[in-house]
């Protein structure tokens, strides 16, 4: 199940020259490189075009592999490859990639083992023993393993690679569109085309209606051995690591990376772009707003009270500041009394 | 995609007496005044009947074109149109709207450059290159607009109207009925029939499994350009402003209304018959408890911690309001021994 | 729709002969105890294995009417009936029960009067008046009462039970596997079988994409009159009495015991193995984290604010024990002062 040596093979290949004629920018650097697709700028090689819009990760540009980077024209100058600069970096990306469109290789077949109760595409790949209920739909190029169960109603998008013996139950999707938008100066939202897939490691169990978003560029990642209960929501670029596993309700935000061996109680959020180190144990109901390197156990909730108590102790949650100031104001008046006293 | 100017051509007319021959109640006004639908005082004109329940609105009254409205005796003399009085008028209403189901009015027929790859009602309209995958199911009257992409699996119930352009993300619903429930004097609940429709706009993204229901009487609005990301619940007669975007697990009661441009967190949720005004952003997990008429970024989470600290101080929230008294008692008995010294 | 006096006739019996030969395990009793399924220690009878894990639930051997307990070697002595000891009785458990594998005994047919447009297992049984639409998923055994609609791509487990004039809308997915395993010494998850069904009431309505998982051993039992709405999630062995209302997006931890005439506001969250009192009303967003034995209302939710004030007050909560002690320094202080000023 490792990500394939060239996973976007059938790309036609187009020069920066090509780019810049249909969507503008000041181009540096040689017009003739070629390139076939889009990549983050820690994993583009060199036929592959990066962006940079957040100045906050411009120390990436130096090591980039990328075939050429878009960026703003203050950022030029530090790109030690082509680069293509326009106001909006991001935007423009968002546009080149809709037309790059990059799809993935599928490795064809159904096992003569497997039982299949649903059509599939030609280019799916089903491994031996694994049973697909009626009503289920996969995508194009999809890699199902051996062992699998995947339940009725589940949607399999494109492109998306599930390891051997998985469990998917009912209404579970797989592979739908991360939720990446650029924006217009109207306020306006762009899309940005979601080109990643899902890919889900062996023993993996995948509950009722959870839902587990295809990356923007680079993969969503669900380990060997991870459990995810039902109501679940896993965004674009999420990765999960082995044996961890997820209570019903809870959500994991994009690119937030969870570590091995962790559990998260039903209805935690964990916020975009965290990282959760390996055994750390989240409480249910928390929501987690900063990076995690210590294992350990986690809370961040509330304790609930008959309503007329709760009102008489929570409006003061409003003041907490102006409490503390007051303490503070005390401590002086009480400091300066004691002096005069002693 | 405007209202349509009638949307209920096909109700047989009643009269009032008709009505309270089959329900019971208290009728004062023209026994012969017709009427051919339900709808909120607001909303309703002469052909329609609607119901005071709470007494809180009886000032909508002096100003309602109902052509009846179903109240308790207490509000009868305060009624300028027609009156059916009744102890329970939300319960009688309940009964009245199940008898005369108002169907919507649909605008059949398939473009012939749509690709539609599962079966439809006649009556349904698809708009020009509209793309709808097999295993979709559209209700009766629903129309489609020219250019959408709706993934599998989706549920849109009968009358219910999508814009051009939408992008609909597999097991997405769109129409299942609001939660709408009278209550009997025994505890037991009684279905509101929810007869208004989901009314979405141009450039709509809604992801996987997200739901929007249908409106009790009026509809359910989604403006132009807003961005649903997945499992997000949106409930009868809500209404979400232009390009506004919400992220994946959030909740919106029944009735809020949501302005433009606004930008909701993963898993916030805003509570019932709220506003928020344009421009505003909800940070992830807050809880929304009351109306917000200044644009801004708003936030009510708590912050996490290591379990043992988590113990240590969240204890203290139940003894806030003591301390408070504390800190009160102190600063007496402080200002006191200050006077006494000075 | 009670429990059918035996619902898992078409087991072999196997004696504990046999499972000690398969599983391992040091055997007290009679070898030759016939046995056909797995039970709570509370409800299997001699027919029956039960295990006991946790220490904490000893006293229950003293009563139990179980053909055979499974549990470490420390609790033989105190078991009256036959045991089979292991060093993870709950891993032991989990594959006997994998073995056994006991599905419900089904009651067959469809009325003549129901209007069914899906494919049913020929072992389904559907009372008069039903109405199943396209693309719903029966399970085998299952049945479902007179009256019900059951709308689109709904799934039904093997063996789940609804009662009369039910209301399930699209997307729903009862009966899918509770979230229950046993751990490895490396880490990794062994599935526990979850061989309970789901049990559903008398006019019973259920939201648009809501899970309601199969019982681990016992069933998940829905009760007459309960409204659910839509996105909920009720884990396996939940019981909610008669009458409740659940809004849209809360969550229900495995055992948790909801009582009658109940109401739980959206996104609310009750933890699992608790038990609700009758009339008990929680409000929206609030985590339910022990019992509640008295009826009335509950609420543990922060007041939202705009974000710079609550960046300065609710910093203060990770300080709250410091504020605490800050106080009673302050007061023995000042009662010092006080005497000396006396």
């Amino acid at each position: 199940l490792g990500k394939p040596a060239n996973s976007r093979p059938d790309v036609v290949a187009v020069t920066l020259a090509d780019i810049v004629a249909r969507f503008g920018g000041d181009l540096s650097g040689d017009a003739e490189t070629t390139v076939i697709g889009v990549a983050s700028l820690d994993n583009a090689g060199p036929g592959e075009v990066s962006f940079l819009s957040n100045p906050k990760y411009q120390r990436k540009l130096a090591s980039t592999q990328a075939g050429a980077v878009i960026l703003t024209e203050a950022s030029v100058a530090a790109c030690p490859v082509a680069s293509i600069a326009t106001p909006n970096p991001y935007l423009y990306f968002a546009r080149l990639s809709l037309w790059l469109h990059p799809p993935s290789r599928p490795l064809p077949g159904v096992d003569p083992t497997a039982q299949v109760l649903c059509q599939l595409p030609p280019s799916v790949s089903v491994g031996a023993g694994a049973s697909i209920a009626a009503g289920v739909r996969v995508g194009a190029n999809s890699v199902i393993g051996s062992g699998c169960a995947i339940g009725a109603d589940t949607e399999i998008y494109a492109g998306c690679r599930i390891g051997a013996r998985a469990i998917v139950h009912s209404g579970a999707v797989i592979g739908a569109d991360g939720f990446g938008f650029a924006r217009e100066p109207d306020g306006a939202w762009v899309k940005i085309p979601q080109t990643g897939r899902v890919i889900i490691g062996d023993d993996v169990e995948i509950g009722a209606n959870t839902t587990i978003d295809r990356g923007a560029l680079d993969d969503t990642v669900i380990e060997n051995g991870v459990k995810l209960d039902n109501q679940i929501q896993v965004a674009h670029n999420v990765q999960i690591g082995a044996n961890s596993a997820l209570a019903g309700c809870v959500g994991i935000a994009g690119s937030a990376r969870i570590g091995k061996r962790c559990t998260v109680g039903g209805a935690a959020m964990i916020l975009g772009h965290l990282e959760i180190a390996d055994d750390v144990h989240i409480s249910a109901g928390t929501l987690v707003t900063k990076s995690i390197s210590v294992p350990g156990s986690y809370t961040g909730t509330v304790p609930f009270l008959p309503h007329a108590d709760w009102l008489k102790n929570f409006a003061r949650l409003r003041h907490l500041d102006a409490m503390a100031d007051k303490i503070r104001a005390l401590e002086t008046r009480l400091a300066e009394l004691e002096k005069k006293s002693s």
